[in-house]
């Protein structure tokens, strides 16, 4: 990773690659040959290393909203600049970079605030899928437009990606640890640390026990939490989340006679210090927020629930208790920022990635991937391109 | 205020003396007499200086609670210490001091960290209003027990509280603006400082111009926040609230082609900073949800709903707008730190608390103080014993 290649055989023209194209939803991806024209203003072209598959992806799959197909799916990468669009002085030919769907211009009033992380100039939103100026650099053999999504598309050999979703990395991380980062792993861990600033002594609950809520255990161990309850249908995701800090586990299938939050206020005497929902459902948002301590308990909301779901709260609950709502998007953290900050942190060994990566195959198996994700049956699969 | 009083002669006997006994719900407050039993364990019995009337008292007079009648209304107040009971060190006879509905035992762990202003071990209940025996201390003539309202009962010109509710004054603060200090205006100046902790330079949206609001917007004002935009049904609240540092006014009843949120949001170039919600609706709460900034706006709900009322918010909104939703019991407040500090800040000509007294009159006049504030036309009526 990191060795230059020369590109100048194939800057400013068109590039004839690979891609996983998803033409309907819930049908089999198909592996075809793609366009993928040159980048524009702000862009950058680059070559896909390897990529894994994030739930996400999965949700949009699923889902069904005009417009959407075809597209090119994939938002956790890295890869190599191959060309750079003009005005880009960020990056180079040859950097090793993370793609990701969470912006950061580093210029706008609240990317140089330090108070939070959504970008002002750029924010995210769920109906863009596509380059600064709304159009798309890929098309198919046949000259038919394909979508981007969030920002990255790298089920591709080759994607173009806007700067302010780029991030450079300096460090030796290798790629299958790498884009990890790019989206659940940084999400998890920055919401312990940015979103939620999980004290050192402090009693964590987290709600679902995926990626996400494995990383912010992860990060809640990392900032000295001592006691962290994970909850979740499945039991075996206890033993897996024992590595990442888990000290206790609730099955809910389990819990009959009370709910999940009379047992978290019991067993922590009077709620959790913070509570993350990961399993994006309203109802467990309000399983959260009742499982957290009255005074000064913060319930972090990191699952996407399906559009349109209302999380409803009573109001003289909120006034009596205390308590604080957070919303919190890509865990609060800033990419160009962090990112770099939690790769340094593996290198360190200190941040662990390595069982984050169930399952590793090559971007032709893509649809054995969406079945073990599906199925529950991994944690991350990682696709190498070559 | 402050000059010693010869309490021998009524120590550890029933005082008889004069109260404004709620009877029935919606029904004028009889004047007559009651006795006042000695304090107990942890118990202070007071003399009433003066009283004034909070919205607080109205909203319970109307509601008919099972079992709440008859009772000794009133929260706002300041008093002399008669007498003392067993364990009590912290007061002694003849000093200055205000009780409050919202306790501080200052051992607990909640009392002991600096995260929360929710005493844990006497966590405040809307359904107990008494005692910490959970008994009463007043009796009318026919040996009829009168409850107790909020833990104060300052109708009376004698009242029992418990220490934990009990916070001394060392200032020579008149009586009048001392008694504003236990709950309206203590809600609002510390929700800007304590809860919200307004940054200088911030624009900050109140929604609900009574005393509360007007209080928030002092306590901004005091934290130098730059705009502060008043929300309300009736224009004439914005002349009154200039004073407190309103810049901006939105009428509520104008606003028919664009909602609150839409308007704020266009005003502020993308929402306000802070949004105070000061009128007890899970609509307006709602609108200051909408109303705060994307990224890092802290929506404070200050209003009590009536019971069982549900604020609903959109999980994705929730998500993807990084804001946060605080509910502040007593504006974050913690009574014995900081109402002093608050009565110190009037001593220095730094709060401003003279506007909120509109009315003066004594106990006898209550019901036309009750009157008054039904129809919106006083801030704040100061009612004297004597
Ligand atoms: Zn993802
Ligand atoms: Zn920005
Ligand atoms: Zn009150
Ligand atoms: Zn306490």
């Amino acid at each position: 990773m990191g060795e230059k290649q020369d590109c100048s055989k194939t800057a400013g023209k068109p590039i004839r690659c690979r891609a996983a194209v998803a033409r309907k939803s819930m049908e089999p991806l198909v592996i075809e040959e793609v366009i993928v024209a040159p980048p524009k203003a702000y862009e950058v072209r680059i070559k896909v290393l390897c990529t894994s598959l994030c739930y996400s992806d999965i949700t949009f799959w699923k889902r069904n909203e005009p417009g959407f197909y075809p597209v090119i799916l994939g938002h956790e990468s890295v890869g190599v600049v191959e060309s750079v669009g003009d005005g880009v002085d960020e990056f180079k030919e040859g950097d090793i970079v993370i793609p990701q769907w969470m912006a950061e211009c580093k210029e706008c009033e609240t990317c140089t605030s330090n108070k939070t992380n959504i970008c002002s100039k750029f924010p995210f939103s769920i109906s863009t899928f596509s380059c600064r100026d709304e159009t798309s650099r890929f098309t198919d053999l046949n000259g038919q437009t394909l979508n981007h999504f969030l920002y990255v598309s790298s089920f591709s050999e080759y994607t173009v990606v806007d700067i302010v979703h780029l991030t450079k990395l300096d460090f030796s991380i290798p790629p299958n640890k790498a884009c990890l980062l790019s989206c659940g792993v940084s999400t998890g861990v920055g919401a312990a640390w940015r979103a939620a600033d999980v004290e050192s002594g402090s009693t964590v609950a987290i709600f679902g026990l995926g990626v996400i809520g494995f990383a912010v255990a992860e990060g809640s161990r990392l900032r000295g939490a001592k006691r962290i309850i994970g909850v979740d249908l499945n039991p075996e995701k206890f033993e897996l989340g024992k590595k990442y800090g888990i000290t206790d586990f609730i099955d809910v299938r389990k819990c009959k006679n009370k709910s999940v939050s009379e047992i978290i206020n019991e067993m922590t005497d009077g709620g959790a210090d913070y509570c993350f929902e990961c399993a994006g459902s309203t109802d467990v948002m309000q399983d959260a927020f009742n499982s957290c301590r009255r005074g000064w308990g913060k319930t972090i909301v990191l699952g996407v629930e399906k559009p349109n779901q209302k999380l409803s709260l009573d109001s003289l609950v909120i006034l009596h208790s205390g308590k604080t709502l957070i919303g919190s998007l890509f865990g609060g953290s800033k990419p160009k920022t962090d990112i770099p900050i939690l790769a340094q942190s593996y290198m360190n060994k200190e941040l662990q990635l390595d069982g984050f990566i169930t399952h590793e195959m090559k971007l032709e198996d893509i649809n054995k991937a969406f079945e073990l994700l599906i199925q529950g049956k991994c944690l991350r699969c990682v696709m190498w391109m070559d």
